[in-house]
């Protein structure tokens, strides 16, 4: 009688172990990764590796905000010319662009790297709030625009944020909680409308 | 003014780019996925890179069916004990090890690499049929079984794989299609139901 095969070779027990760990990935993505991946093997995964060790290589976070540099300070944080204007508090380093692509913001960025979550154990003492106190006392930008996410632990990271903040004497605003751009009211949940609501502004 | 920002760094942008050709993998899940392997840089990104190309370095399909291999045979198909009995064929290499995990199984497999899909261009010659014609005249099998899918595709690979292979007249059967282990009828769709009614079995 034939001996069952229990595994794949230990080179894909390998890549799926790795795979597995990536957020939103279980084992049935995990192996439909590596079988896409494999199936134009070497040039695939060697695309991938490459890319991954480039960037392992080459970036780092900036010290101030935590955005993806090459250098200790990223481009925003290194030009002189954003200083002293806003300084805008996201929750991670890739909510910063989306903001810069808006057009409409001249000032600099702050990345928490996360929110405060009680369920998730992250705590304000996880977050990069030392070094944000340290450059406020540094850069001294004219306003602190928070800009979390309009959810739970999103309101209440603001509210941590706005008492540890406010004894500073900085102007500190939050973005507009409201209906989305495009977005109808049939399609709006209830807490949106709350939102838009409350904070309804005079024409 | 300052310039606005309009993209990251180039490695990361080169990373994003990989990652978003994986399967089901859009930007915003490519970006998501670099700020995890981003976060605890160079280990995450470093661990994925080397498991990436040791995969891609030991491992290729087995020039018979297609299973994940580290030699030109995999080790199902360079056993001598599993020849002369059924011939298993599935549409991917990943659906091997499942059957192989029931323990019910002592043949050989083999994997077409898909199925007949007109709509995504997908044909008989984009099938690994040559090598399994020429598999079953060398290898002689007591049975074939058809393991494919029970969705229109499948059927449809089915009907084309019997049409072709019974001239051969090796007995020639398809897996069952009808209620999954443990699944209730209240949770059965109506072509499940269709299935396991049509596929009836003498009590």
């Amino acid at each position: 009688m034939p001996i069952p095969l229990r595994s794949y070779p230990a080179e894909l027990e390998a890549l799926l172990k790795e795979l597995r760990r990536l957020p939103g990935v279980g084992a049935r993505s995990a192996e439909r990764l590596a079988l896409w991946l494999l199936a134009d093997a070497p040039t695939r995964p060697n695309l991938l590796a490459a890319a991954l060790s480039g960037a392992a290589l080459a970036l780092r976070p900036c010290r101030h905000c935590g955005f993806f540099a090459n250098e200790e300070l990223c481009p925003i944080c290194a030009d002189p010319s954003r200083a002293g204007r806003e300084l805008c508090i996201v929750e991670q380093p890739t909510d910063i662009l989306p903001l810069e692509r808006t057009g409409r913001f001249s000032g600099r960025y702050h990345a928490l790297g996360g929110k405060i979550a009680p369920l998730d154990r992250i705590g304000p003492e996880n977050l990069r709030i030392p070094i944000l106190l340290e450059r406020l006392e540094n850069e001294a930008p004219a306003e602190i625009i928070i800009a979390l996410s309009a959810d739970v632990e999103g309101t209440a990271t603001t509210s941590y944020l706005c008492e540890l903040l406010r004894p500073l004497g900085i102007p500190l605003s939050r973005i507009a909680h409201g209906l989305p751009a495009g977005g109808g009211l049939e399609h709006a949940d209830a807490l949106t409308l709350e939102s838009a609501l409350s904070g309804r502004r005079p024409l």
